[in-house]
């Protein structure tokens, strides 16, 4: 999902319809390859307790004679541009065409569903922030197998085959270990994304308490849109592993559904900080508007004081500036004759303008 | 339901109960046709895995005899004017008069009811949008027959009818098959709708973020009525679905459900978009909100600055434009008299300029 | 209820707990008559399938020997006054002392109780918009007679009146089927009034877009008060529906359960359009208050614009009333005998004046 | 509670902690009397169908002998301050610590919890409305007796005690029944509290539409916070009722349950007044807010017009008032020399003043 | 979590993903001290009815030998950074790896997991208040101990040790009435906080109902950030401790549990209160908003109406300072000639500027 710079989410779920539209009508489990999507490639990692033979393979058709050979075997897919890589995939492993048309038609939501000997789960891997872009990790588990697709190049997992190639105990458990430590690779990746949209809410929040909060405005946009998608993704893969858990019968056997228990606290909690993340950005957007409408008032009121203290001066000024003729009659505009007239009526504005200020320090307006 | 260019939604609702009013007190199953509704048009369609037969039908009591002569039919009716013809069907196929009533009586909520023999579902497909219109499809599913009626010609099913036409694997599927197909296509119908509604908020989160703002408003209102109708169609939709998916007996056969449980995850995405948009709207709402205040914030403190810096300048010209006569005495505006009292007072207001602009500056109101 | 022109839902709410504070401490069951309420007026209808009488009943203890000849009787009971004869009633078809107090203490919450032999239903009719008026209708159903309370004459239970004149299907049934009728006449009498309700929407929305919002603010006040209001009326009556219909063992037979199942449905589509109408009206006040908001900053805009254009233009007219004797010295305004002194200064101001406007034109505020 | 004027609930919510706190860390059920609180006097009742005995009783171990003399008794404790007495009626009645304490730590949410052989349940009775004062009732039920605790004395039991000595059927049921009595008291003792916060609501609402709606703030704010904690008492009395009901095996004999199930009705209807009140109460505040701020915008509209008529009018004066010399050259404000200058210019600032007026016209702005 | 002075709940949030990123990959179960973490210290409390010993300890080792001299043990470890010991207490316990993961990586949600023979349990126990800071304790028990980890030195537990000391009941029960004493300590540890909050809650009302509302929003700010801090705190803590009471087989026996169930009541009343201290915050920010706005709306009108007064008179005064020559034409401003021009002119500006205040009065804008 490559995201414009604004319009991360919007411009991620209309790729959905986009291509889903170009399918609609067609027989279910027609699968249709996105021209734009990355090369496939095929990595192929078969392991014992005391073996791994890590390999990339161009012709599927070499992975039956490989499944053989080794007692546990993790193929993993990048790219989804080679359909028939994919479908040769799908025959190999017994895949049902409707899990194979999902693997396809990225982006859908995390979900499990189980197919006979064979259980299907599809993820979303974080790949960047600001705006939020994902992208969909696919798992087949079986007998023996793990198959993963994921849409580009660079993942979360260098750690999990890390593991593999050290030799520790992922090599002497079965494919569920495999399965789950992939999942809790993925899982624990959404850590560092959280992390960084907690530093730029701490920052929003600081410049929106010291008053420089213009900028901040369409930042916090930004993150709270970021956060609706997080959240559209986090909720329903925390709803998963539940499902994951309480599955009857057992997916994984127990030693592991002690570690996959973990992993979903650790789903829980990316929930709870995604929530408490969303309430704070709704706090701060409060506190933004509030901010904003108290310096406006104390602009308005500086205006106020300002303009109403002169208005009467200036009006007092504009009454000696009238032309009447002191000449024509004492009645008019005697003061312009008087010897401290023009000191008098500077006194006046003074007194004018003071009595405004004792009135505005009163009300408490300066 | 031809929606007025405002309210779309307002209109299709208030549709209901003036014509249920009419029928108030009546005995419950009465049947009463919209005089305004589309002529009724009935298509049948008979087929097999070897055949298929396409024909327009003018008198129901024709179908009978082909109900006999064909393995699965598909009765598809269009235009809910004619009464007889309906009533007729009705009488064919043993529909119970409630639901030949709730036929009639559009707009419904989507919902399924079990009648003994046949099952009764009714949907709603997307017609058109900016306003959303939509339009009732009822579907009665028996033993070897499926009975659509659709309110007006054209609809999102010609993909399933060219799929009939093509012989693929849907001729080979009972009834049941037929009806996912058409039940999944209506889904898929609403996905260029939304596409359509991301379009618009994209667009108009572009155009409030550049400030051009103003004519946002009625449009985002629409969206936001829009989406909110949406909701209210999508919402009873994916519960539809889920009470066909748990009924127990099973409606549909396993190999089907697959299928259908496919389209129910295609309906939850629907919900997901739906209550994201719904979410961004409600979120770009708060930041038009936002801008716009914003913006008359900006204007209010240019006009402070300018007005609170002309103010104090106008009263001292002011002050010097009195009548006060220095020829009186001297205490009398003796600045007049000044050689330079001109330029003095020039830049006496340069001063006060200056230092209000200072200050202005200090304050960041500037 | 007789509502005020405005509090109407606070009327009615507070009309409840001035009766029962003066009942207060007395023993459950003291039936309390209001002297406000309407007189007592009884209405016996008897009938079965070939016969039909109607008659006003003066004394409640006619009544036993009329039960004897009828196959099912509807004593339909209005107006709320006369104590004796709702006792007597009460004693006639042994019902509980508590429901009886429900049905003159009211209003109560639409509810439904089991009492041995016989059936409470509690529900309310709609009697009037804006401000919304209802009145509590109570069903005893028992073998063989339904008894109806109301407050006052007039109902909507006219359509069922000559439903049972007319002879149709009705008279074949029990009681349990004319309970039916009732409940489905009051339901569907909920819908003209949210008709009502959709035009004033419609007409609010209307005059909001177009500007002339000023009166909408109260009204818009009213409709979202009549709805908070008709959500309390709806939607414990949608329960009180669905516990009908799950009550274990069955109420109604089932043939007259598909039937109240569509009732059903109708009140859930109340419930339904209830909601959607508060969203609207929630939806239409922020619109209000942005319109509002927006055509003030116009009108601020404007002021701006004018002040700002004309304020250092009148400085300038000051500066050049000021008194300076130039005379006195060639420093002092020597523009003023310049011979093209106004014309020039007529000219700065204009370039002035100008140079504002292109300034706000770029800025985009004129 | 005696609340401080303001702060009613939250003054109430500290007390707690207050006296927590002192105890925190103490073995759990050490008895803590608040010195503050009143004395302690103990009532006791004892009654059968044919006998009443009221009095005071000052030593609580006289009560064991008069327990024997009674079918049913009723202790009736005011005043939480003496602990020996408290204590001593704990161990006649074998009371467990923990519920003595929270007896003693008012307040409590109400709640009910089964000790073996009685009962106890917490209730809170209603004291005082704006700000509203609440005070613990607690229930110990248990064979032949009830025990109350009340903090103060003054109640709303009084019509229980009349009951008691009018020697109604209340003297022939057991104690559930004297128990069912005093929770019917306590909740029908809420409905004349929002009665008078119907009033109040109904009393600004008026006032804001009639536009005196200034000091309507900060009462609204404190309907809004007393509903708020009313909503906080009235949530768990309901849950507390509902677990009442639904208890196994029953608390209640059958008959008693059919009034208790009443009481319950009332219960929720409470919370129902309580949310419709809470609704309105935000509703109103919506309402204030929209009126006060169209308030400003009329003014603001006022002061625009008007000053914007007259800026230019008083620019043209300012024009005149140059003191630009048509002595020196004929350039130099000839219209001063006009036969007719004075009318004219006059006549130009009346015309400029038609033309702005027109404007606003048409604007809709006047 | 040492918080900064603003963005504790975020610097404490962040503070968890920074140490997991770190270990992102790791196997499950790879324990890593923060080595910014508080030395760690081991107290050892063993206890029975007659005897009570406590140490220090420094090697780990020196358990073994003591859990034998023992009934009841309490481990009681202080910080977290000497993995050694940390580990070696693992070992000796015989805990999951995982659930010392959790341990350490602190802040985890308070949450209860079984481990066969133990139960691991988190709490968060509260250490300051505006920033709201807490620190994660983690009980392990088992058969005859209970082992604590807190973050650092001091906590809420000295009353739970002063009981130990002092030989009440405490004593002659096992661990879980120990265990239970520590939950009650840390849930009682959370009242004093909250009485903290509710006096700002108090104390800001104030300040907003008397005017000086200014101050009062950064600091509303943080209570309400604070108060949904703790809100994530005290929801999983109540239902942790509600699956503790669930729990079959029961962790607890019956006494304890009756013990713990009242602890669970003060976990609800937390949640409660921390609710409407929500809610009030929540309405506070609402009456601070109201509020700032009334008095901006006071300030516009003073300025309308000393603005509006002045500038009619000052253009008068503007009109009689033009320059029109009475000399040239008798139409000339003659008014300047008349014998009472001047006091009629200031009468003009008298009853204009009595009109104006006249109609402000009956607009009631005075």
């Amino acid at each position: 999902m490559t995201g414009s710079p604004r319009g991360g989410i919007l411009a991620g779920m209309r790729k959905l319809w986009t291509k889903r539209r170009s399918g609609a009508g067609a027989p279910p489990g027609t699968l249709i390859a996105d021209p734009a999507a990355s090369p496939t490639r095929i990595r192929f990692v078969g392991f014992g307790p005391e073996e791994l033979v890590e390999e990339t393979i161009d012709d599927p058709m070499a992975i039956p004679s490989l499944l053989e050979r080794h007692r546990i075997v993790w193929v993993d897919v990048t790219g989804l541009r080679d359909l028939e890589k994919i479908r040769a995939l799908g025959e190999i492993f017994g895949l049902h065409p409707l899990s194979l048309e999902d693997v396809l038609n990225v982006p859908q939501r995390p979900k499990h569903e189980e197919y006979g000997d064979h259980h299907f789960i599809i993820l979303r891997q974080p790949r960047a922030v600001m705006p939020l872009e994902s992208e969909q990790v696919s798992l087949f588990l079986g007998r023996g197998f793990l198959l993963t697709f994921q849409e580009r190049e660079g993942d979360c997992l260098d750690a999990v085959r890390e593991r593999l190639r050290k030799g520790t105990r992922i090599r002497s458990e079965g494919p569920e270990y495999l399965a789950y430590a992939v999942i809790d690779a993925i899982v624990d990746g959404y850590f560092p994304l959280l992390d960084r949209y907690g530093e730029v809410l701490e920052e929003l929040e600081d410049r929106i308490l010291e008053g420089s909060e213009r900028s901040a405005l369409p930042r916090l946009h930004d993150v709270k849109r970021d956060l609706l998608a997080l959240r559209r993704i986090v909720w329903p893969l925390r709803e998963m592993m539940a499902a994951l858990l309480r599955a009857d019968p057992p997916i994984f056997p127990p030693d592991v559904r002690v570690y996959l228990r973990d992993c979903y606290d650790h789903a829980v909690q990316l929930m709870d900080i995604t929530e408490t993340y969303r309430d704070l950005g709704a706090s701060l957007m409060e506190l933004y508007l509030s901010t904003a409408s108290n310096r406006l008032n104390e602009v308005m009121k500086v205006l106020t004081v300002i303009a109403t203290i002169f208005i009467p001066l200036t009006f007092i000024a504009g009454v000696y500036g009238m032309n009447f003729d002191p000449d024509v009659s004492p009645w008019n505009m005697p003061e312009l004759r008087w010897r401290f007239g023009y000191p008098l009526s500077l006194a006046l504005m003074a007194v004018v303008a003071l009595l405004l200020v004792i009135y505005f320090k009163r009300k408490d307006w300066l």
